[in-house]
């Protein structure tokens, strides 16, 4: 039973507009998919996200789904055009858009900010799906002269897309953003950028945390280039703090004769420790909770399926998997993450039927 | 058919002796554990990491595993002790412990450096496992004096307990461990410790890339703290080089009029792009190289088996797999990393079998 009902226009059909037109067609809301690319217009409604507009069409509501820069200017038009339409976006930065959208003089009752934190390292509509945001916080960002039946209509959006319905206020989400996705993705980038002037021989030692540190480096540079100057007010002042404590360390290498320089290395890694264990883990709870089993299997077709069916007739269910890489050997260890209390059943049922543990 | 003979004496009984003495034990070799903590040695003997030591054992070779700041002291007493032994040690920093052994008067002809690149975020004697070492790297760090029968002795050790010999000189070796470990490490926890002052529900919009980005500040302050100590000469460059990118980060982020801002923004997340692809995949191959196929699980236990026995029947081989957290969602998704050829028949195979798919 979705909680929409009536006609739902997509104006932009990248990534998040095709991903969202495959989720609301997959609860059988009609939806509308606009983009000044005829082509990828086209693109996505072949894909299934929805179907081109008509002439007696009356969304009521309308979601912009493009580039940051044109978030503002999108969002303006369509309040004009569809004076009856509540209208949101997806921008992954809240006040710059509303103040630009404020200062144009549109009849902004209608016009409310969102941010579905969901994503992937490659765009377009060719990588959309149906499943994108499904347990994602989607962030609702009112204002002072949105219409509380504004913020209505995008939860029930957000939930029927599966979405976890999070209100904020603009202020607020943009400093949230910066801290867990923004200066992450930047200090992921300038990490990354170290690597261009090693050797391969330098490089074949890569282990797993290099590679975990720097994925995301991997992302769009146009688009997060965007994206960072839009926030640049709530990233820059992290960036600084960061570059002090660097400064630190940095100086704490340098003079490590001078008593206090290894215990304050040690309590920037300490700090390090308490940080990351703020991190909320799957299903909301702490993500150090899990009990990690490691079993090694061939590098093989079937191998971690006969693994993991015998897992499931213990009647075991897993957190968290993970294969780790093993350069060069044709053999994988699976990290298994289950609760504390299933520890020992998992690790006794597994050793008596032969599988290789540590 | 193991290429050691004779008796291996392992000095340090945390997670790299213990590991070291099961990798070895698995292959019928005669290992001896020796720690200056009785319960430490007593714990790693029970666990089958070795035996203790006898009046008429003479090892042929002995790997010392205790903490860096100890290693060059044991090296060399060890040297004294056994003086027709060959004589390794794991510690993840090189030139200052061959510094300390040569200045030390010993007879270093017998000594060799090595620096096997594996490891866990937990530490101790009940972390070993006798698969640490599989397809890893294991670097040997022959040195002027350094019997060329050392080098093939530790090559062997290496080769026995499954990892990939790699030969570097001290300095060349530092660097790269720099690079690829102890800047990522020293940057991540800075970035974790920025997390400390995030209120709860800042902090609950964090996605998978937060969780990579910082998964490694979790690791040991205080034998971090002394590894970072001990490699300052070869860290604290990359450390300033990366600082004078942020620095120019923060100076675009506040001068975003001023023109060539945001191209230069762009520009740095390029260089991550470039720095990232020089990773080594899986098997020597670039990470970049694999199709992702992402299908959605319910959670509970057996589907994940479920899904790849399927996918094993079909006969395809899994070079990667993630489970994506779904916060507050009892749903997964699971990403499927194969060759790119073998694509097609992945999402045909699925799709036929009701599995749903992006």
């Amino acid at each position: 039973m979705t909680r929409l009902s009536g006609q739902v226009r997509i104006v932009g059909a990248g990534l998040l507009g095709t991903s969202l037109g495959l989720a609301l067609r997959k609860q059988n809301i009609d939806v509308i998919v606009a983009d000044t690319s005829r082509a990828s217009q086209a693109l996505a409604i072949d894909y299934g996200a929805g179907r081109e507009q008509r002439e007696s069409d009356s969304p009521g509501l309308i979601v912009v789904c493009v580039p940051p820069d044109l978030t503002a200017d999108v969002v303006v038009a369509e309040l004009a055009a569809y004076p009856n339409a509540i209208v949101t976006d997806v921008a992954s930065v809240k006040q710059p858009v509303l103040n630009e959208i404020l200062s144009s003089g549109a009849n902004t009752e209608n016009y409310i900010g969102s941010h579905p934190m969901a994503g992937r390292e490659r765009g377009g509509a060719i990588s959309g799906r149906a499943d994108l945001f499904i347990g994602r916080p989607w962030v609702i960002v009112a204002h002072e002269s949105s219409n509380p039946a504004a913020t209505d209509l995008v939860t029930d959006l957000a939930l029927d897309v599966g979405a976890v319905p999070v209100h904020m206020d603009p202020s607020e989400h943009d400093h949230a953003v910066a801290a867990v996705s923004h200066v992450p993705q930047l200090i992921s980038s300038l990490l990354a950028a170290r690597l261009i002037s090693t050797s391969a021989k330098e490089i074949s030692l890569a282990g797993q945390g290099l590679r975990d540190t720097t994925r995301i480096a991997a992302s769009d540079p146009n688009l997060w280039a965007q994206i960072l100057g839009a926030n640049s007010s709530k990233i820059a002042p992290v960036l600084k703090d960061f570059a002090v404590d660097l400064a630190n360390v940095v100086s704490a290498l340098e003079n490590l004769d001078k008593p206090g320089s290894l215990s304050s290395l040690s309590r920037a890694m300490d700090n390090g420790n308490r940080g990351v264990a703020r991190i909320p883990g799957k299903h909301g709870g702490n993500h150090t909770s899990y009990a990690v089993v490691v079993a090694m299997i061939d590098d093989k077709p079937g191998e971690l399926a006969r693994l993991l069916t015998e897992i499931g007739q213990f009647g075991i269910n897993l957190e968290d998997l993970k294969l780790e890489h093993s350069p060069g050997a044709q053999i994988g260890l699976v990290e298994l993450s289950v609760l504390p209390e299933a520890e020992t059943k998992l690790v006794s049922e597994l050793t008596s039927r032969g599988w290789r543990l540590a």
